[in-house]
């Protein structure tokens, strides 16, 4: 049963009956007019646009409240959203329902540094495979997160240092045409902290920032609930800030940058340095057997009791933290989620950067401040794309 | 000719109006209607309104655009502001007119530390002088900005550290009673930050940020033009960031902060320490010609030309500059305005926050980064205080 295309919300009533029945389920056309402090001859009218629109459907009798019987309003069972996160090493595609439940899943591996025609390539294969597995012609809308930086406005990367052959590439508009659905880009770590704000940890939270520590370490910021992304398109950019004056180079040029120090790259290059040196059995005989060592290998030593593997993780934590420390003072968030690849890392990695940042900052600004792991672990990012595009689709123009 | 208390703007469309009058003057009814797209009629009601509430006032016939001559209308010339800025040594006090343009001002030593009462007291007393000068029997709102941190919607400081006996005092609300008029309280950097908003160098931005650098150094956030408070109010502490990890203790009790390595107060100890220990000849002779070395006393030493004076100046710009530049990476602002007392060390401390902002933030965060000093200087505090309470006043509840 193939789904013609769904349009997009036309008035703010509109919207916000979509938004209501996303983050509460069906509701009773009497509860919307309640709610929506409208008349229910205007849910009625609003509501019957959204089921020609194919964003809405009836749902049955509502339960009486007395008086006559009201209906029940959903979102129409068969609107689809496409969330795909492309990483420094894989990309990841879910396709959700219209509450952005996540109905099917697949990834691949895939090297960013191949250049957008390869990867993009890689994204569409796997969300053709899921529409074609769900009967889905054309998705609502597609939302995309990408690892480095993206002007959201023209909907292209920004010299991304890791993604060479992307900067300026038409991402948003190429899928689009291949889709022939409204397709949004933005980086990796924002659509995250939507991933997460949706239907994670951060459900609630009004000024939160989402911490990705992956092969790189960036920052998605959200103000008053909504993202923040700065003057430029690039706020958030932690993985640059310099931590270590006589530290590492990094990928960008510059010395002790926070991501030369640690993340994936920084960790599996310090891991292999320990292996060599004789410092850890652990990770030596990991390296002899597998070739070379990844991030994982050190969580996988840490979790045998590896002394040294342990100790790369706390001294990553306390650079992290000591960087999360002085953006405590100046953000004053209410959360801090930490999520990416290595939060697999667990309890220690956590610990030592909460312990860093309630010691560091000052006592207003942690005294009701969780610092926490991301609950929607590897589903963040494309949750949070498919959270994108379904905001552009359900709001007014 | 005693004026009565003002009213507060009732109507979202009073508050365009107001706010529209405010920001471009006087400006024809016809004009409101075409700006605001109301109708004439709407208009002429809602200004009608405002000259009942002593908001308003007609000025005169506009000139022509063919028809039916329409009417000039501006802010009631009648309409004053207090804005009141409390600084750690001493109060500065001015009234504004509606346009919130400085019409009187004073100021006089007092020590913040001497607790609330004889402060508050000493505002009152300049606050009262100036109005009985001008004829004004009661404003139409105060605001009021203390140097540490205030819990917004309580109207009172929290915890402040240079500021015992504040904790909780109900600033707001005891300034409300003895004037009669509406009081706002924030902190000094927020309300500096409003001013330069309002009438400084930050006309017009949008994502940025001010740096005050006194005794204390903190800072105000401005997010889509709007303050950012942080979910404790506490948004912008970044004078207790740390920057020197085997540093001078700070007032807070942690060591290394970067307002305990620069600030008023580092730079005269910083200072008394080079001329006793010989390195500086003119600070040595200020010493002992005054007893005491103020940081007025390190500029005037580099401007005849101590490289010792010098040397304190740069290596403060270089521990503020090194903050700033993760606080671009991290919030990627439009405009830095570099304001307080310690901007009046002019260039050579400037010079060297910018280089090293410029230097270790990313290119794309800095390419169009303008990183300036204050305009509104010494009435930025009080413009801003004004602007705080005016906004209230001319907001529609």
């Amino acid at each position: 049963m193939a789904h013609t295309l769904a349009g997009r919300a036309e008035t703010p009533t509109q919207s916000r009956i979509l938004r209501l029945v996303r983050d509460e389920g069906p509701m009773s056309r009497v509860d919307l007019a309640d709610r929506l402090a409208v008349s229910r001859t205007t849910v009625a009218a609003e509501v019957s646009r959204l089921v020609d629109l194919g964003l809405a459907e009836d749902a049955g009798p509502a339960a009486s409240r007395g008086g006559r019987r009201s209906t029940m309003v959903d979102l129409d069972g068969r609107l689809r959203f496409v969330g795909i996160d492309v990483r420094a090493t894989s990309v990841h595609v879910a396709v959700t329902d219209g509450r952005l439940t996540v109905l099917s899943r697949t990834s691949q591996p895939s090297d960013v540094r191949r250049g957008p025609e390869l990867v993009l390539a890689d994204a569409l294969a796997l969300t053709r495979k899921l529409l074609a597995e769900d009967g889905v012609e054309r998705p609502a809308g597609v939302g995309i997160g990408l690892p480095g930086p993206v002007d959201f406005h023209a909907g292209v990367p920004v010299s991304p240092p890791i993604m060479p052959g992307w900067d300026g590439y038409p991402v948003r508009d190429a899928l689009s045409r291949e889709l022939g659905s409204p397709v949004l880009i933005d980086n990796d770590v924002n659509v995250m902290a939507l991933g997460e704000q949706h239907n994670g940890v951060a459900r609630g939270a009004r000024d939160f920032l989402f911490v990705k520590i992956g092969t790189g370490i960036g920052c998605g910021i959200v103000v008053d609930g909504q993202l923040y992304r700065g003057a430029d398109g690039c706020a958030g950019d932690i993985g640059h800030i310099g931590v270590a004056p006589s530290g590492p180079v990094c990928a960008c040029g510059r010395v002790g940058c926070l991501e030369a120090t640690f993340g994936g790259a920084a960790l599996a290059r310090d891991a292999a340095a320990a292996a060599r040196d004789g410092r850890s059995e652990v990770l030596a005989a990991r390296l002899a057997a597998e070739g070379g060592l990844r991030a994982e290998d050190v969580g996988e030593a840490v979790a045998q009791g590896d002394a040294t593997a342990r100790r790369l993780v706390v001294d990553g934590g306390r650079r992290v933290g000591s960087v999360l420390a002085s953006l405590t003072s100046f953000f004053n968030p209410d959360l801090i989620v930490i999520g990416g690849g290595l939060s697999a890392l667990g309890h220690p990695l956590l610990a030592e950067i909460r312990s860093v940042v309630y010691r560091q900052s000052l006592p207003l600004a942690t005294g009701n401040l969780p610092v926490v792991l991301s609950e929607l672990r590897d589903d963040a990012g494309v949750v949070g794309a498919a959270r994108l595009i379904s905001d552009a689709v359900y709001d007014a123009p």
